[in-house]
Parts: C-alpha cells; structure tokens; sequence
C-alpha cells in the first residue's frame, strides 16, 4: 500500500516544522529490564506530541495545491493543540471543537496558538457533528485524528528516523489509540525492514484495538484509563486493516504498570512523559532479560502537573 | 588563583566519568522572558546532579597517587550519590553519614551504588564528626561537598563546558549552596572571559551567601525553603573569597517563584528539575525583556515525586 518513498517525501515536506526527535536511554532502566532500550521522545516534540507530525502532513499536502481558508477538527488533546499550532505556522485560521468540560490549561493552550475555541456538549459525535458542521458552512478543511492517510504518513516518519539502525533493532513498541501512530510507523518500518517486530500496546481498560484484531472485524468497547490519549472506543476504518497486516504483536499493560513507568521516567531520566506516552515502556519492562535491541515510543508529555500527585498519591 | 589549564587538565581527568550535557532552550521560554535563554541541564547529568564532577575531580586527583582505602562524606543529598556511584566505579568503598530522618528513597539510592549508610542524629555536626571520625579510624578520604579545591574545580568544568560560545553570552546564573559551584563557574569563565557576568542565585529563606557578601564577612544564618540543596547555613571559608572575587550580583527569589519555575520546565519542557536547580529560570525570568543571551544552570532534578504534588497543590 505505502512505498518507501511516500514516507521519505512526507519527511521532507513536514520537516521544517518538527524536530527530529533524539533517541534518548538510560543505564538504570537497561539494568532494571536486562535489555537494551532506546526511547523516541515525542513528548519533547513541538506541542509536546507526535501529533504535529500527522497535521503538518496533512495542512502541508493541502498546501501544495488547495486554497485553504481555514481548517478545524475535534479535540481537546494533543491533535487539537497540533492543528492549532500547525495552522498558526501556515497563517491560516483555525477552530478546535471541545466539549464543554474540557480542562481550562487546554483551551488556553489552544488559544495562546490562536485558534478559535467551539464548546459543545460531552458527547463525542457531538464534537464530531459539529467539526463537519463548520468545516461544511465555512469551506474549513477537516483535519481528522487519525483515519487518514495523509496523517497516517506523517506519524509515520517517526518509523524513517529509526531505520538507520536498521535490522540491530529488535522490536519497536508503539501505544495505540485510535491506531494512526502505529498504522504509520508500521507501514514505514516493514517497507524497509520486514523482520523488525512491531509491537503496539494498549492500557487494559481500553484495548479496542486489541478486542478487535482478536475478533478480526472492528469492535466497540468502554474504555476506563489513565491514559487519555488512548480512550478510542473502536479502531479507524483505515487504521485497522493497516494494523492487521503490518502489526505483529498488541500487548495490554495494568494501570499500575503505566504508573510505575511514569516514576521511572521522572525519577531516572527525569523526563515528565504522559500516561499515554508511558504504556510503550510498561510493555517493554515485561520483556524477557534477553539483552535485546528495544525501541519505545514515547507519543506525548503533555499532563497536568496536578494530576501527576493524583497517580502517585493514591 | 586558577589557570585555565586547571579547569581543562580537571575536565580531561573527569571526561570518562560525567556528560556533556547539552544547552536546552524552549521557543515558548524565550517568548515569556524576552530574552535567549539557554539551561545547562545536570539534572540530566549522571545521578541527577552536577554533584559528580567535583566528586570525580576529587577522587580522580587522588587516584593519580594515594592509595586509597576508602571515601567517606556526610550528604543525605546529591553530594552523597554522587560520592557513593564515583566510588562504585572506582571499585573503592564509600561510607556516607546521613541524619536517621533522611528519606528512604534516598538511602536506597546510595545503597544501590554500594556505599555502606551509617545512621546518626540530625544535627549537621553530628555527621561531620562521624564522617571525620570515620576518615581517621578507617584511613578513608574525607570528600568535602564544597570547601576543596579539587571539588570547585570540578564543579568549574561547567563554566568550560560554556565558554565556546565566548562573549556573546550577557549573563550565567548559578544557584549557590555552600557555594562550590558558583566558585568553581565563576572562577573559570572569569579566566576566560572577564566581560561575561556570573550572577549567583539564592532563595530568600535561604540567602547565606548574599547576607555574608553583603556584610563582607562569613556570616551564618537560619534557614527555610524547599530548595533543599541550597539549605547552607553559612559559605565555605574558601568558596566565600573567590565568590567576593569573582560574582557580579547575588539575586534572591521566593518560594512560589522557585515552584513556577518547576511548572515551567514540566509544562514546557518535560523536564523534572528539583527545587534548589529551579532557582535560576526563577531569577531569569525577573530580568527585563532585553533580548540578552542569558544562560541558566539548572543543577539538578532529584525530587520526590510526591513531594511534586505537594508544591503545586497547596
């Protein structure tokens, strides 16, 4: 489906506006997890999330061609406040969909890039109903989360920037949610390197994806979990197929293994990673002490500090 | 006093040991301040803290000659780990005194890296004393936190580590303790570059050296501020001269400028750092918006985490 050189086009057309994210590790977690771990910290990315990487694929293919007068999309989380900074860098307008009890930290953070906040009920197919709304009314271009192939490809170079190591990697671990990070990176690493395993992680209390891969056709669950990024209640209709045939694994991990890889981060490497960010490495630290090449994904840090006591506190 | 060649034969020494860490900034810092702001990050060092250069300059003067036996401190803090990991590569014995109300997460720590932990009251002279009783029973070497030449050279490699970017830099600021890191910067830049200024920074609870420079005389003080590294009650009879020799200014900043200093780096830079290495980007961000070139040494990030949730949800 994907070539190689898709992604190597998307990576030089989104490049001015990320950062090549640099491996980070650390001698303690080795030790502790008997392998070697190499962590890809998209939590230090601009607007503190991978996500960039998916909205500045897609605002940039518009770009190249359509007159944009504006784009919008639903969401209080990391793809909001990527859209909204993507579209402030393109001077183009922007109007982020969130429901009505969303925490104020994120509206201003949306706000301070400039976008235009709509609030509307809790519900999600109220945002969603909404976005399509104003996109029809306003001719704005909807920017969807992740059941895109446009965005697909941008969450996807993150899988270019780990192929220089080649087949020494092992397995790469990525989180999933709605399934466009892993859709990207597995795409772009089995173009180059089939025998690297690609294995995405799911929190237990919201494994969509995991129910559904299982059952071979998408399913709908609840979702209860401290990792908000990964709240999908059922995968994209363009991720899921992507994921069955290049994913090889999907692990789950507890709540108090997200916990315990947070602390780690804080107290090892002294990094601030969101729970959504820290299941890859919870997964890792069930890995068998076999010495091998181990890549994490790390997707975000973005977390209210007041929320860090809550998990440790309890 | 110092010869360039001190800081750079005592960083040739100390190089297989410490990071390079390497300058951070953030665009949204920047954009608060008005100025360039550009942190040295040591709590991305080797345990957690600047703490290992002066340790590894002091034990690696020693292991060009003495024999040594043992190393033996009295720190429940940064100094402590940092004593306790140089020993274990070195393959000595470490021996550190800490108060019998220090914190078990610390204890382990240093037990982790072997050292043996032996337990007195909590008065500060009670450890000395063991510690010096200890030095002379077992023929161990005393390393001091601060007041030792070899350790404020170590401690100086950071003002080496800054100097390729010569004048263009306005101002370093440092946090000062007992004041081993700001003699051992100052002194080196000063080497250098006289025109750079090095500004100390002190919490107001805590403002031994300011209230010593200001009277022109070691003058000890009392104590209160949850920058616990910086909690000397009084400057160290050799660190006290240099910083009247070679320190522009001493600021102070209160508490809740420290802790919105600790929301900074998590918010915007994922970054853990404890208190006493906040104390920087607090005095930073209190200079005028002049497009100056500003540098902060940000000394360390081993906090508690739950201790986290105690500063911000008061």
């Amino acid at each position: 489906m994907f070539k190689p050189s898709d992604f190597i086009s998307v990576k030089r057309r989104i490049k001015p506006y990320i950062h090549e994210t640099r491996i980070l590790s650390s001698k303690s977690i080795n030790e502790i997890s008997g392998n070697n771990i190499f962590l890809k910290p998209e939590c230090l990315q601009k607007t503190g999330s991978f996500k960039i990487r998916g909205a500045a694929s897609k605002i940039t293919s518009l770009a190249q061609g359509e007159k944009i007068d504006g784009v919008v999309t639903a969401s209080s989380g990391n793809h909001g406040q990527a859209v909204a900074y993507m579209a402030k860098t393109f001077g183009i307008k922007a109007t982020i969909v969130i429901p009505n009890n969303a925490p104020q930290a994120k509206i201003k953070a949306m706000e301070g890039y400039g976008a235009e906040i709509v609030l509307v009920g809790p519900m999600s197919n109220e945002r969603l109903d909404m976005a399509q709304k104003i996109a029809r009314e306003r001719g704005y271009i909807y920017i969807p989360p992740y059941d895109d192939l446009e965005v697909i490809k941008g969450q996807g170079t993150i899988g270019l920037e780990l192929i220089k190591w080649g087949e020494k990697i092992d397995k790469v671990f990525v989180p999933i949610g709605g399934g466009g990070l892993i859709s990207g990176i597995a795409s772009c690493i089995k173009t180059f390197y089939p025998k690297i395993k690609v294995i995405g992680v799911e929190p237990k209390g919201s494994c969509s994806m995991y129910t559904s891969w299982i059952k071979g056709e998408i399913t709908e669950i609840a979702t209860d979990t401290i990792a908000d990024g990964l709240r999908a209640v059922k995968p994209g209709e363009i991720t899921f197929p992507l994921v069955q045939k290049y994913v090889d694994n999907i692990v789950l991990v507890e709540e108090d293994e997200i916990k315990a890889a947070m602390a780690l981060y804080m107290e090892r490497m002294k990094l601030i990673v969101e729970p959504s960010g820290a299941v890859t490495l919870a997964a890792i630290l069930k890995e068998e002490a076999l010495n091998q090449n181990l890549v994490g994904i790390v997707s975000g840090g973005n977390v209210d500090i007041t929320k860090i006591s809550q998990y440790f506190l309890e």
